[in-house]
């Protein structure tokens, strides 16, 4: 299957071929394909020629050529819908992004980013990179009650793989142990003593928010401990006004789980502000583990997530997808551990009560 | 300059043009166009109906129709080789990101990410991507004495912004004045009454190092002041061992800077741990100011830049190159600012002898 075979005497009236650029070059034609693809193993003053001669023969790899060898557009999507800020500033995205990339290089894929400013901008950012197929598929962060962008991806046809709680997508998911990792939490707190709990959560348009405030609040219930939840955006700002808000209270939790490990540094702050002391008047846990817990003093106690793992294995899916597997299942990848470090232990209360039954 | 006009009357044999799917999908061209290309204002309807007779054609845009609508691929290519844990801990990274995204989006633009091991490898991925065309131009970082990237670069004929110190590479530079800022740091503590200063700076390798360090003995030798350099690797484990080691010697500095906001949050912990109280013993300055220096206790003294405006104007130099600007100039985006917290005071000891002589 060539193209313009026919007017081979032409020269630059039809699309060059990389027979033709082998031919002037002087080289066969597996180091010219080498070259024009950059790939190692080819001298530099070979590739240096090849790449001239490509050059002045204004030659493109044709779509077809590119079809044909399997290559595709050899890059994947990923659309973060999250402000600039929160982006910047919490170490989940980039770790998650680095364990993308690790595997994507296993497979010669790049990564196609973009950061929008709304869920309708994500959308149409599907729709672009499909018509201009720019990308061979995508991952999907932050899904949320009524997602709008389930039906499109499918109807673009566009491979996909969600990373995250969702059912009836009919599309592979990939997904935590939620539900495990926060009973584990309050199980653990519950043991250590503690009889008020809040828990400072992300926004609850997510699913993944709403399901670990649920399964907060279940094991709670079980514990016969009391609960307050608070939704905040993320940010530092919003985890340190309302942990204000939660310790000036008439009854203040002896402890507070945090929905990111910013917030929880955040709340370190204020607790040495208002001059609490982390763990005796409060304990502290952050859900998702980075290198900043282990810089706090004390060390923050933390959900830990194997994030590159997670963002490895969800390129795998996805490279399945665009291989043509059918699969719509839902894949568990790890119930997320708890890490105790300096920020939790018995509330003060509770030490006193137990040093006086001694 | 249209491609396959002569063969109308054949439909799937050449190549389907966009006439084709408009007549079968029963649409106007424009609308065809806009529903491929994935733009707004077209009925969900149509769209479906209009991707589902491209699908069935087996369309894809020609890369000389493309080329024609100045579209090319739209995107712009991101190497970074570091290792994944400082990328994920650094805000510095994201925020960057985040001011190329917003430039590249007002341009319809896609940035094409990729995480490398090496100097090497980056190498191989500009030949990979120039290859094959999968960016229009790529934006450098972290330059050094010896880069191999730059003489690839123009072999390749790739569009590039270098951002950093470089001379004479005959590429558009952007930087920021690190002299300016190093030397304000350095009159700052001098001001304080500090005599005795340390810094810890990033590896060597890299330019922008070498100048910083230079810049930074210079303005002490200027003000009479003693200065060690430490080389860290910018994480926060060797942060804090360096901070240690600084802290333990026979005679301490009073105040350091670090080269990065994780390291400079590493040494608040050491403090800590010693028993040294910041600022008082110790003086803190992180270059690099991101909402984490602001959530520390106390907050930390910063050396400011705004990033996300620097990565932005990279992105509208690099746009020059794409559309064949010539521009070898060296840009200055800024001097970055020193923003005082509260983590640099007066060292004890000259505060001592201040209110000794009162």
């Amino acid at each position: 299957m060539r193209t313009g075979s026919k007017a081979d005497g032409e020269g630059i009236q039809r699309r060059p071929t990389i027979n033709d650029i082998a031919r002037l070059a002087g080289v066969a034609k597996g180091t010219a394909s080498y070259a024009l693809n950059g790939r190692p193993g080819v001298a530099e003053a070979t590739r240096a020629r090849v790449l001239a001669v490509a050059a002045e023969l204004g030659w493109e790899p044709s779509s077809a050529a590119r079809a044909l060898s399997g290559a595709r557009s050899e890059a994947v999507g990923l659309i973060l819908a999250r402000s600039p800020e929160i982006l910047a500033f919490e170490p989940y995205f980039m770790t998650l992004i680095s364990g993308i990339e690790a595997e994507l290089s296993a497979h010669g894929y790049s990564l196609m980013l973009r950061m929008v400013g709304s869920h309708e901008e994500e959308v149409e950012g599907y729709r672009r990179w499909a018509g201009r197929r720019s990308v061979d598929g995508v991952l999907v962060q932050d899904l949320r009650t009524e997602d709008q962008r389930i039906p499109v991806l499918k109807e673009l046809g566009l491979p996909a793989v969600l990373m995250g709680i969702s059912e009836g997508a009919e599309l592979p998911t990939l997904q935590s142990d939620e539900v495990g990792a926060a009973t584990e939490v309050v199980r653990y707190l519950a043991a250590l003593g503690h009889r008020r709990l809040a828990h400072v959560s992300g926004p609850t348009m997510y699913r993944h928010t709403q399901t670990r405030v649920a399964a907060f609040r279940n094991a709670c219930a079980e514990a016969g401990i009391e609960v307050t939840s608070l939704e905040s955006d993320y940010t530092g700002e919003q985890g340190a006004q309302l942990t204000r808000q939660l310790l000036i209270a008439q009854h203040p939790p002896t402890a507070v789980m945090y929905d990111n490990d910013v917030m929880a540094v955040a709340a370190l702050g204020v607790a040495r502000e208002l001059g609490r002391d982390v763990p005796r008047d409060l304990s502290v846990i952050a859900w998702d583990d980075s290198p900043l817990c282990r810089l706090t003093h004390p060390p923050l106690t933390a959900v830990s997530h194997d994030t590159p793992g997670y963002g490895a294995r969800a390129v795998s899916l996805l490279v399945q997808a665009i291989c043509g597997e059918r699969d719509t299942g839902v894949h568990i990848y790890e119930v997320p551990r708890l890490l105790p470090r300096g920020t939790t232990a018995p509330p003060r209360m509770a030490a006193r009560e137990r040093d006086g039954s001694t």
